[in-house]
């Protein structure tokens, strides 16, 4: 089952700069920052008005990660969105069972505390979904 | 000000066929859908768990369809991310004052009964922005 919309996630090629961009837009500080060493990426959230999806701002770390090889053959942008699910295998299940390929086999670990599955996203109009849980 | 995320637009080639792969990953059915044709476009619109933010799809209904040139030069994907305003008048000039450049120099009508303005991606780190307002 799914929850909600978590986050949208927003690949940028220079981090500290698009920080103070949507500083600007959204006239407040992100909530939170965080380093996630798995996928080589740093990200910043921010929590808008009375919306429960929050934006999450993605710069890559170093040439190896996910978001350095997206911005090689894309410009920045809207990068993903992510679902919050209760239960991210069952979710992974029936997701498979609909023909949806998964892009990973077994959740990995994400930002925010999250476990996470992206889904192929020729399999969902072009969107880049991702599942995500929350580790309790 | 910026109350929230108000909703996430999808640009799709065929909305039928993108609307029933949706309810299938949504386990839902959409609870509007609407033509507008200021724009040229039909929408459908998800309400998922206990979001606030709403899923569009948008498909175009004919080829001047800013959908429909979108879709000359893009694949299907994320299209925009609109952000709900209270002022979208006081809101584009405060915006303009920022130096991002609007798309329409006045609101127009957009689908949901909304007064909407477009701010010019490449000033908003690729992310296609609308802002909008309920209209009373």
């Amino acid at each position: 089952m799914i929850n909600g919309i978590e986050h949208i996630g927003i690949a940028v090629s220079d981090l500290e700069k698009a920080t103070k961009k949507f500083e600007k837009i959204f006239e407040q500080k992100p909530y939170k920052e965080e380093l996630v060493n798995t996928q080589n990426v740093r990200t910043v959230f921010f929590n808008i008005g009375d919306s429960n999806t929050k934006i999450e701002l993605i710069g890559s770390t170093n040439p190896v990660s996910p978001i350095a090889k997206y911005l090689q053959n894309n410009k920045e942008g809207i990068h993903h969105i992510a679902l919050n699910v209760a239960d991210i295998h069952k979710e992974m299940n029936r997701l498979k069972s609909l023909g949806i390929r998964l892009l990973n086999e077994l959740p990995n670990k994400g930002a925010d505390n999250k476990l996470i599955c992206f889904l192929h996203p020729k399999d969902t109009n072009g969107v880049l979904i991702e599942i995500c849980q929350e580790i309790i």
